[in-house]
C-alpha cells in the first residue's frame, strides 16, 4: 500500500459518489455527514427498525458507531449489519469506548460477530475487543499508545476476521499479518470532539469503491490524516481548526494527499 | 411576489421574534436552531408526546422535518401537527427522503394528511409524494432537476391544499395555479449537511408573520439563497462556507437581500 | 470570591482533565463536547438506562440538561443524578425551559430533589423552580431581567441546598445569602444556541475540581464569560463567533481570564 495508491481511491471515492449508510452516535452525526460530503460521498443518517433494513440494502457501504448507544439503536444495528452481512456490503465498526462499560463491550462484541469489513477504534478499544483487558478507560479517549497495541490489534484481525484500523498518533491498519502505519494528521485533531468517529465515516465512504477493506482504511485514514495535517498548518485552536479540517478534505486533491502523508510497512 | 416583498417580509420576521417549534431530525438540529436565531426568530426543539401539543401552542409556527425518523418521533409529529391544523398555527413539512423507504414514504403521507401549510423538499421528495413514481432516489439528494418537477410540485399543491416550496440550484413556489422561480443561492450549500433543513427551518420562521403561506415560503427561500450566494462569494470549501452563510444570514438586511436574489413568475 | 481564585480552578482544570459525564439535549452535545474539550476536560455522553449508572460511577461530574427531554431519558437522568448524589460526585442541573410545559416543570422538581450541586439557569428558569411564577416562556430564552430575580435565586438556593448559577447579560452565583456578580461575556452568546448549556458543561468540569461548589460555578461563568468577550472582539456575527468562543476559550490563561470579566460582590 503505496500513497499513490491511496490517492487513486480519493479519485475513485470523488467520482462515484458513494451512498454511505450512517447508523452513528448523536455527538458524530453532523462531523460524519460533513466529511463524507467534503470527500464527494452522499451521507444518510437512518436508524429505525422499520426502515433500517431496506436502507441498507440501497446503500454502497454502512457505519456502525456505538458511540451514544441504547437497546433500541442496537437493535436497529443489528438488523442493518446483518443485512450489510447477508448482501456483501461493507462494513465499518466504531467500538466507542467498548471496554468502560459491561454494555458497551457486550454490544460491540455481539455486532463483531456479524463480520465488521473494518474495526475503527483507538488502542484502549481495540485492547478491550481483543479480550486483553478490560481496564476501565478515562473515557472515550485512548489511554495506551497505539504502538503497544499493534500485536492485539494483529490478534483481534485474526480472530474477528475485520480488518482492524487502530488510530492515534500514528494510524495502523493490519489484516492480521501485515501492519501498514499511516503518519499523518496534527495534535489538534484530538481537540475536536468526534474526530474519531469522522474517520470511520471516510472508512465507510472508501469502502464503498469494493477495493480491499486494507487499502479502504489506509487510504481514508490517510486522506483524513493529510486532511489534519493541512488544516493544522492553518490553525491554532479547535474551533477553527475543526472548520478548516472540512475545507481541508473538500480541497484535498491525490496530490496535496501524497504530500500530506507517509504510509509504510512497520514491524511490531 | 417581488424582493421588495420577501425584503419587507424579512423585517417583519427580525421585528417580531417568532418562537418557532421543531421537531426536526438529529442532523439538523444545529443548523436549524442556528438559522433560525440568525435570522430573529426564537427556536425551540421539543418533540416528547408527554409535551409536543402543550408545546405547539404556544408557538407562532411549527416545523416537522422527517429525516432521521423513528416510530417514537413520528406519533409526535402527528400529535403536533393536529394541534397546528386544529388552531390554525401555521406548519413546514420537509418530507426527507420521502420515497427512498415504504416507512418513509408513509409517514410523509400521512402528515400530509394534517394540512401542512408549506412542504419544503428536493424534487425526488416532491415527485414521490406527488405519486409520479416511488422510484429510489441516492439518499436524500435530489436526482431530478427542480425545473423538470414543476408540473408534479403543481399537481401536489392543488391536490394537498399545501403551498409547495422545491429547493434546486433555482427555487420554485407554487399553490397549484401560479409558480415563482427564485434565482438565488450558491453551489456550496449542496455541500454542507441539513442546508435544505435549515431552509425549512426558515420558512417556519416566515410563516408565524402570517402573511399569505406563498409569500412566506417565497421570502424564506430568497433570504436563505441571498445569503447564501454572499457566503458563497466570500468562502471556497464547505467548513467555512457553513460558518460564513450563519453569519450572512444574521447580517442579512432588506437591502441586501434585494441586491442578491431574483424573484420572478415561471412559466411551466 | 476573586478572579484570581477563578484563574488558579482553571489552571487546575487543565491539569486534571477530569472526565465530565453529559446527559444533555440533542442541540447541545456538539457544542457541549467541544467546550469541556477547550477546557481541557474529557467529556462523554452516555443515556442508555442499561449503562448510565456504570458510567456515573467513574466520572468526576455529571452534567444533566432536560432540553429535548423525553420520558426515557428522563429516567436515566435520575438514575444517574442518584448515583451521583449517593456517591458524592457533584452534578449540575440544567433545567432548560423549565415553567414552559408541564411536563417540563415537573421533571425539573424530581431532579431537583435528588440535590444538584448547582442549578445552572436563566432567570426565567430560576423563577419557574422558586415556585415564584409558572408563567410561559417565550421559548428557552428568559424574559426576565437576571437582576430582577436574584431574591428568587437566593430563597431558591436556600430551599435547595443547592448553589444557583443565573446568567444573562450579567452572570449571578447564589448560595442563599452571599451572591456574587460576574460581568463579562459578549451580546452575541445569546444569538448562538445552546451556549447557556454549553455554560453548564462548564460548570461540569469545574465540579470536578472538588473545590467549593459556588467557586467552581463561578470561576466557570468567568472563564465562558471571557472567552465571549474576546471571541465578540474578534468576530461581529453568530456562525463565526462560535468558532472563534471555542477557539479563545481553548486558549484561555489564567491571565486572559483575570483581564476579561470583573467578579464582585453584589447586594440584592
Amino acid at each position: 500500500m503505496t500513497v499513490e495508491e491511496a490517492a487513486k481511491l480519493l479519485s475513485r471515492v470523488r467520482q462515484r459518489r458513494p451512498l454511505v449508510h450512517n447508523i452513528t452516535n448523536y455527538v458524530a452525526m453532523d462531523i460524519s455527514a460533513n466529511v463524507l460530503l467534503a470527500i464527494g460521498a452522499s451521507p444518510a443518517m437512518v436508524h429505525a427498525e422499520a426502515e433500517v433494513e431496506a436502507f441498507t440494502e440501497i446503500a454502497s457501504s454502512l457505519v456502525i458507531n456505538i458511540g451514544t448507544l441504547s437497546r433500541d439503536w442496537l437493535a436497529s444495528m443489528k438488523l442493518a449489519a446483518r443485512v450489510a452481512r447477508d448482501r456483501k456490503i461493507p462494513w465499518v465498526l466504531d467500538p466507542v469506548a467498548a471496554g468502560v462499560t459491561h454494555f458497551r463491550t457486550t454490544a460491540a462484541m455481539e455486532l463483531l460477530e456479524l463480520q465488521p469489513s473494518v474495526i475503527r477504534g483507538n488502542a484502549s478499544e481495540i485492547l478491550a475487543l481483543a479480550g486483553i483487558r478490560d481496564a476501565r478507560q478515562k473515557g472515550v479517549d485512548s489511554c495506551d499508545e497505539s504502538a503497544m497495541a499493534i500485536d492485539s490489534a494483529k490478534a483481534l484481525a485474526r480472530t474477528s476476521g475485520s480488518i482492524i484500523a487502530m488510530t492515534g498518533a500514528i494510524d495502523f491498519v493490519t489484516d492480521g499479518e501485515a501492519v501498514w502505519a499511516i503518519d499523518s494528521g496534527h495534535p489538534l485533531m484530538a481537540t475536536v470532539t468526534a474526530t474519531g468517529c469522522g474517520a470511520s465515516a471516510l472508512v465507510g465512504a472508501f469502502l464503498a469503491i469494493k477495493d480491499s477493506p486494507v487499502k479502504a482504511a489506509t487510504a481514508a485514514l490517510a486522506a483524513f490524516g493529510a486532511a489534519g495535517r493541512l488544516a493544522g498548518q492553518r490553525t491554532r485552536a479547535p474551533g477553527s481548526f475543526r472548520v478548516t479540517l472540512i475545507d481541508e478534505l473538500a480541497l484535498l486533491t491525490p496530490a496535496s494527499l501524497g504530500k500530506n502523508c507517509q504510509i509504510r510497512a512497520a514491524t511490531s
